[in-house]
């Protein structure tokens, strides 16, 4: 079931520092900033050669990542991307495993404009896992 | 500089748990569990096509990830790991850059055979950076 990692995601308290680390000190390209209002971020890529880094801000006081920013003032890891070739069947196949989908356990169209779907980190040792159909 | 990413590494309490989650549920191929005193782990690695995913459990009573279990019971993501064509000269601009290794600033041999750094979190948004030379 599970394919390749799509990205990895790290929250950022001020998205233009960050990025200015990848592309200045580390030498990266960073893509131009994206607002995802229905995610609560805002987010820029970085493209690694196999596969993309995800720097991600808050966006509106509703901000699911508001609270892991309280947490972790500095920034810190949050979730990871695998991409799946069908969604649904990934999901009902984790479902009958006992995993738990967040939210209402139904895709939303993610950064990429593809469906999305996310996994308790419970059940994947602390770690959030998103998965992206491709 | 930034390579590829060779793997995203996540500490957990339980290995083999961890590994039957990955194997069994999620369908993916695990290696063996491989030792490695000299950085207080023990790891296996899961392959998802384009880079790898790192589990790692504490080895010895001064395992380096013991405190951050001890903070993250249920496990979390731990670091991300990039390849780079020569360890010393990153190490180097990097330094010029003002960031900070870890440890003595020398090379250490990682999991892979190959001389591995650790780059402080506090300098890439409480992201835990190690660099690997392939």
């Amino acid at each position: 079931m599970l394919g390749r990692l799509n990205h990895v995601a790290i929250a950022v308290p001020d998205l233009a520092a960050a990025s200015a680390v990848y592309r200045d000190t580390l030498g990266a390209t960073v893509t131009e900033p994206q607002a995802l209002p229905e995610h609560g971020v805002t987010v820029v890529f970085i493209d690694v050669g196999n596969t993309k880094i995800e720097l991600l801000e808050p966006l509106g006081e509703t901000s699911s990542i508001a609270g892991f920013l309280q947490k972790n003032p500095a920034g810190a890891m949050h979730h990871v991307c695998y991409e799946v070739a069908d969604i649904l069947a990934a999901r009902d196949q984790l479902k009958a495993s006992g995993m738990r989908i967040l939210g209402d356990g139904e895709p939303k169209i993610g950064a990429h404009g593809k469906p999305v779907l996310f996994l308790h980190p419970k059940d994947f040792q602390g770690t959030l896992v998103e998965l992206e159909q491709v």
